[in-house]
């Protein structure tokens, strides 16, 4: 494992590179997308994933997208424009940040009508060049404000990924984790290994072993007995979407490990750009829960784990309930209940 | 997949044969044990687990070294037993029935010192063969009992293999959900894969979908998930031990899935033969949990999933309070709470 960092996406001349997610801790291979439609590809297939990081390829597709698209006029631009902005939103359902950036960069093209094709083009790059580097900026604030919530020498249980490899760079929770260990060097983690495709194994763990902070490795099913016997002090994991009172989705084992912190009396926070909430939503069970292939829970690695026909159900995503989260930790500060009030003004600010 | 069912621990002539459950749902393979030593080794390494076939395996791995005891008079071979007891009992330290099945065997030689050597030789044969055939018998009524919990149509989730797999044949939670099978086949059943060895996936989907039950995989992390979108009615485990008070060590999530079924309203049954209570623990938090290699959550397979190099904990076991359990099912009934005083009656029922 080398020990340089590189961002999971970012610009490559004419292309967008992406590390592919999938071959990670084990080989670290760049894909160079040239066309928008490799880059939903890579969604799809979870080359890259992590809703902050697919919104900023959402972007980024759209702006090789409108690089390529052949119009004599801003009439026929925009139509074929917005073919392509429903085709890069379908990429993935769950996650907000993809409808939100693909909804922004779109603003860039009707607000901008009378323009010429050209000057189009270079909006949206710009727009999308934005939108990646405001997440960066996004998520160190999201640091900054998480460090309070870290107590002196902590134990964080942290799910999932929601590190740089889930957005432009520095991560949400992992942003708060980074942020906590600059001032601590005495807090370490607890990763869960997050079935079925494992990006706690291996991607929490290889962003952190390569950043230095000390990281342990747990099944899914062990939160719970670590928990009951005082091994975690507080729970930082990220959100795909948030709901306007607070629900917010995110993967699988996430509201298990909510249910769990809240019997065993541990605050559970969710780290989270603003592009995450999705204030037309009342509430979580409005959320569309993407399913995955079964094969994702019976196959590893493209070996069978189970009997041959076996069936199974891969809900990618779950829903926590408000009411579980300690508080919520967005680039303008903690917002805590009743989160009705508050992700309203956290939206405004 | 045959569709042919044998068990999976039984007298093949002079040796013990044991179907290979780490090769298991892919391939059928029976390992011969003729040294007490093999079957040591296979229930360290995992080639037969669960509590009860656990049990018998140490049982008849005292009758096969009984056999093999190099001993002129009676005290020279009780001396070499005693070590052999020793050995059997130290191969994997939290289910209770391992030395509850060694210290029934050891008693048969307590109680008969005064016979000549080939005479102990064949009562241990025979007890060992003893305690076999009433895991059986047990499971049978364990079923029996159970099938009052299983509610018509009921979507049953288990944990772990608690199977035939798991004993020396039809099942303890497995056995529950076979007996309310036979008189409603519209039960179903949902597996968790329970990372890190896969019990479920392997074993439980495979001897349920040889059975002819119908039968759906989950990650572990799904079982919230599917609790809150009321797709479970009731929730059967089995059990390695259970401690004076009720309190339930059981493969490591098992907490984890109390915790979220109490939370959910969902009645949550553990289903043991009497053999898996140890009176002389007053709770729970008495029983040793045994902490396997932290490879089991690294590797599949022999393929490393994490980093090289990555910190993991492998506890195999935790431990489910007994507030969170409906009722235990044994073979003399199900016992309710206060556990403290129906334990103690079904143990002399």
């Amino acid at each position: 494992m080398a020990k340089q960092w590189f961002p999971p996406i970012y610009w490559d001349g004419d292309a967008v590179a992406l590390l592919d997610q999938r071959l990670l801790p084990h080989k670290e291979v760049v894909l160079r997308c040239t066309t928008p439609q490799q880059i939903v590809q890579a969604i799809k297939k979870m080359a890259i994933r992590g809703a902050p990081a697919v919104g900023v390829a959402g972007a980024m597709a759209l702006a090789l997208g409108a690089r390529a698209i052949q119009a004599a006029d801003t009439q026929t631009f925009h139509s074929k424009f917005v073919r392509l902005c429903h085709q890069v939103r379908n990429a993935r359902p769950t996650g907000n940040n993809l409808s939100w950036a693909v909804e922004r960069v779109y603003t860039v093209v009707a607000e901008n009508g009378k323009e010429d094709v050209p000057t189009l083009r270079r909006l949206i790059w710009e727009m999308a060049d934005t939108i990646r580097r405001e997440d960066v900026e996004a998520n160190l604030a999201i640091g900054s404000w998480g460090r309070e919530i870290i107590p002196q020498g902590a134990r964080i249980l942290t799910y999932c990924n929601a590190g740089a490899l889930a957005t432009a760079d520095y991560g949400t929770a992992v942003g708060v984790i980074r942020s906590a260990h600059e001032s601590d060097p005495s807090v370490q983690v607890i990763s869960c290994e997050t079935r079925p495709f494992l990006q706690g194994s291996r991607l929490t763990v290889y962003e952190l072993m390569k950043s230095g902070i000390p990281v342990t490795l747990v099944t899914d099913n062990a939160v719970g007995t670590l928990m009951q016997q005082k091994k975690i002090d507080v729970v930082v994991v990220g959100a795909d979407r948030i709901a306007a009172n607070g629900d917010t989705a995110n993967k699988i084992g996430t509201y298990m490990v909510a249910v769990l912190a809240a019997t065993h009396n541990i605050p559970f926070y969710v780290a989270a750009p603003r592009s995450t909430i999705d204030a037309t939503l009342a509430d979580g069970s409005l959320i569309p829960i993407e399913q995955r292939d079964p094969r994702e829970v019976t196959h590893l690695n493209g070996r069978p784990m189970a009997p041959a026909g076996a069936t199974a159900v891969n809900p990618a995503f779950d829903v926590t309930p408000a009411k579980y989260i300690s508080g919520i930790i967005t680039e303008v500060g903690i917002v805590r209940k009743p989160y009705g009030k508050t992700i309203r003004q956290a939206l405004q600010a």
